[in-house]
């Protein structure tokens, strides 16, 4: 086959090493040097920045500055005698190997939470120190409950005490704002701002400070984190009236900012803390994400006499369901990234058998194929790329130091990429060499999963957590199952993770036509295997004849071969075969005439009906 | 056939009209002159007892009293110019043909709240009274609200204004209490008293409100209220030495006396406050139960000084988990069900056809079957003995009024009993004459939902509201789906409803073996037909080969044919065909044995695999 390019090359993702434990001792003595001369007991540092964002721009990557933990997710906190970090369940290995044991002692967010450790450790007239702009309101409240059972204080610093320590942090990153037009939008931001203040009802405003919330409802995209085209931005949606959108004068072009300002007013982030307490001063009622707002903001506002309704942002339900043009977009974008991943899939079966592919070859190979759509803005996230026993760890990332050669077993694969009509997440299992009985059977039962999802038909109103059990009611029966939800919410041109909406066992958020979400149940074998199989799907009405209710149902919208090789058939109904075939007709359809002859024939043998 | 007997007869359900609005005005403008003289601007008045009972005594039905309304939940509220009825879905068309709509305005709960209607109506300064027994803390808590919100405030009664005008009331019952040995409870109370005094942890003591619980707790039983063999009763249990029983001395035999006051001390009703305020004064920290403390009592601990801890009963998961006694007990009342249920089939087969048969005849038939065990206590709730258009109302209650005569179409029974050794809860739909297609697709997909359930397999730590879809995935298949849950706890000679277990789509209680739990998906056309299949089932351990982690199933225990002539083969799978196969099996071999011949000829031809 001739299918190879003349070299991979990985541009939006780094194999290198990050975090470790070499300056965690020194930074720690720095910090409690400063909390010292600043009368803190302590200080809490979370993994996060002022718009709780999944990336985070370098600037905020204070914990992992501190620690030499890199998890997405963790929270530490120092005191002059002691320090502890803590993370859930997916870093309870990663963390203690990142750092320094004898500076911080690992614990598990949910057995020894933060406010069971305050309450332990504080000591009495403890004053915590904390950065109101890196917490939610809801937050703050558990960190002062904690520490007035201590009989300590929570005190909101003027400015963060890392940074005065940090002599080398990045600035803000200043990315340039783009506009998302209306082709790929499907809706003008002056209408997306009316539905908004129409579901405000009896509050004067909403304070956005989820980013994503801000980019969908401005129609902006920008490049000021990894994986995601977010601008860092706040904004105001007053009821009625123009929204303000702060933001750093120099990420707008002349072109973008003429733009904005036909309907917006544009200030500077500096700005933001004296508009809030401006309105607090009017008596303003201002509404604040509960998942996402500085408790600096809500703070602002009443300390001057307004009212923070703090709940769920209204916008996520409005993003979630997308339009016509955005499902549109969606559905291009997929076909478009199944044809690189159907070159991925045929040039890796050609190359696999040889045994010399690394894992980072293969991420670096597909995000080349990808590349060469000529469309591809960035991987949503880094690619999963797992040999064998790494295909169990649920979100292993590939670095030079764990890099594997692939050899017999499964290959997992689980990527997706940015493209400005919309973002891809997906996920294959691949055979390398004679499948074993076993994986054949565990794969099938995962495949099962995914087409009772995909198959699923349900009344108007049905909940994620409702449907969750049908992805793994064929593991179920085998005495197996999987710890992760079965699917999560994804943005178009924006985050591969976005709510309300989801497929996991404690969902309570009503699915709606036109949400996107990922279908990926899987199967673990703790230091052997992994399997995952993930296509993204649109919640859509169905007509039932005969119906009594308003009827829905999923459209799977990604597109590229399921490893037939794994399948047993005999574990499979008549209905799922029927399924897998249809699939697999499609893939082939849709794909064939975008791909090389080489592609195009092993996609031909890869979509054969199963026998 | 020769199975009738002489004479049926319904002792333990009446068939006569209860409530009604002719009294409904006169009673309000009574209690509106009582509450003028003590103060009060109006008064709430739930459908409740002492121990948030499901079934009252007589003297505790004042919202029936008062109102004419005689559904199972519900409440009043009664001020001085207009007064309100607030019910639940259930009793919407039901309410307002029982009141005198002159006197009260019917409301729906959830969309128009009692909270809304206290906060529009009370006024500023408004004293809105309540019987501090009839309410929990948080019911007092939510009223209070209300109340401030209005301006006005809420007033605990020293003595219930009701009561003061009724002046026929009953009395409180004083039925026997029985000792429930130890070979039908299986645990001596002593064991039960140290395992809830293991589960209290820093609390001093528990107080047991649910009147289930005391049954349980002490082993004992008892008649004060229809259909649940309970004695009423508060119990204190501390974490360390002897509990305290509260009851009428007359309602204790000598032996029964005796035997209980060799581990508990016996004290009168009108003991308790006194009681809870002597541990409140000795600063003790109680346990109270979320769901049916009276406020009276938590608040009489804490204006003494204690501390109450309100929460989740702790004895109600310790009685659902049901020991080997129980489950052994429980399979045996089965199979005896079973049997007398199989020979009202029987007869109804072969009596419905001439057209002569009412609703009542069926029930009374039903109870006399049961009664000819020599074993029945009771009817475990009134049978729903419904007939072509009433199979649509889930909760119907056949009486001389509403009462039927069964033609062509369906007919459906949902009824159980209590035995010393079991409850029982089971529902079968009968078709009478030819089905229509309609029908047979209907009543099969109700089965393969029930199939689905019983046949489910599932990880230790899985919900009921993990498994409910697994019960409406063929009918959403259809557009169709059932608006009741698909299961609920089941007792031991006591409740036929209890909790924590549930198989509902909110449900979030795991599932442990020895819980019992209904499976009873339905369908419901209203104004047409209704169908239900219902049994029984026990939580229980199952072997998997291969298994990675501990894994669940269901033990089906009740036995009756489900009607072979509504199931349209194939709908069915080749699983679900052998299921059915396999429990007609089952079902006739138990019940031969037990039935008269042509009950057993019946049943040969009812129990024959699906062709």
């Amino acid at each position: 086959m001739s299918v190879r390019p003349a070299k991979f090359v990985a541009n939006y993702q780094s194999f290198a090493e990050v975090g470790g434990p070499a300056h965690g001792a020194a930074r720690v003595a720095a910090l409690r040097a400063e909390l010292a001369s600043r009368g803190l007991a302590g200080f809490v540092v979370p993994r996060a920045d002022e718009h709780q964002n999944e990336y985070v721009p370098p600037g905020a990557e204070r914990l992992m500055w501190l620690t030499g933990f890199s998890g997405s997710a963790g929270l530490a906190i120092v005191l002059a005698d002691k320090a502890a970090l803590f993370v859930d369940g997916r870093y309870t290995l990663q963390a203690p190997a990142q750092i320094d044991g004898s500076a911080f002692a690992v614990k598990h967010v949910v057995s020894e939470p933060p406010s069971a450790w305050i309450e332990a450790n504080l000591g009495a007239g403890g004053r915590l120190g904390y950065d109101p702009w890196l917490h939610t309101p809801e937050s703050v409240e558990r960190l002062a409950k904690a520490c007035r059972a201590a009989g300590g204080e929570l005190i909101a610093v003027e400015t963060n005490p890392i940074d005065a320590i940090w002599t080398d942090r990045p600035g803000p990153p200043l990315a340039p704002i783009h506009a998302h037009p209306e082709r790929l939008a499907g809706e003008r931001a002056s209408a997306k701002l009316k539905r908004v203040g129409e579901a405000l009802k009896g509050a004067d405003g909403l304070l956005v400070s989820d980013a994503h919330s801000v980019a969908w409802l401005f129609n902006i995209r920008g490049g000021d984190v990894a994986h995601t085209p977010l601008p860092l931005a706040f904004a105001y949606a007053p009821r009625e009236g123009r929204p303000t959108l702060f933001v750093d004068a120099g990420k707008l072009t002349q072109a973008v900012g003429a733009r904005l300002g036909r309907f917006a007013d544009i200030a500077p982030p500096e700005a933001l803390v004296p508009f809030v307490a401006a309105r607090g001063a009017a008596g303003a009622r201002i509404v604040f994400d509960a998942a996402t707002a500085p408790a600096r903001l809500t703070q602002a506002l009443e300390a001057a006499g307004g009212k923070a309704i703090v709940k769920a942002d209204p916008i996520a339900r409005m993003k979630a369901v997308k339009n016509a043009v955005e499902l549109a977009g969606t559905r291009a974008a997929h076909i478009r990234d199944g044809a690189a991943l159907s070159r991925f899939l045929a040039w890796f079966d050609s190359e696999a058998p040889g045994g010399k592919l690394t894992e980072i070859d293969a991420a670096a190979a597909l995000e080349t194929f990808r590349r060469e759509t000529g469309a591809l803005k960035d991987v949503s996230f880094p690619t999963i790329a797992a040999a064998g026993p790494h295909a169990a760890i649920a979100h292993y990332r590939v670095s030079e130091a764990s890099n594997l050669e692939i050899g017999r077993g499964v290959f997992l694969i689980d990527s997706g990429a940015q493209y400005e009509d919309g973002t891809t997440d997906v996920t294959r299992t691949i055979g390398v060499g004679r499948p074993t009985a076993e994986l054949r059977d565990r794969f099938t039962r995962v495949l099962k999963g995914h087409i009772a999802i995909a198959r699923a038909i349900f009344p108007r109103g049905t909940t994620g957590g409702q449907l969750d059990a049908l992805a793994r009611e064929a593991l179920w029966r085998g005495g197996l199952d999987f710890d992760h939800g079965t699917g999560h919410g994804v943005g178009v041109y924006l985050s591969v993770h976005e709510g309300p909406q989801r497929l996991s066992k404690t969902d309570s958020t009503a699915l709606e036509p036109g949400m996107i979400l990922s279908n990926e149940p899987g199967y673990y074998a703790a230091g052997r295997f992994g399997i995952r199989i993930e296509n993204l799907v649109v919640v859509r009405e169905v007509e039932v004849s005969g119906a009594d209710r308003p009827t829905l149902g999923f459209e799977t919208i990604a597109f590229a071969p399921i490893d037939r090789r794994l399948v047993e058939k005999k574990l499979m109904s008549r209905d799922e075969v029927a399924w897998l075939d249809a699939y697999h007709a499609e893939t082939r359809a849709k794909l064939s005439p975008l791909v090389d002859p080489a592609t195009r024939k092993w996609l031909r043998a890869a979509t054969r009906r199963i026998a």
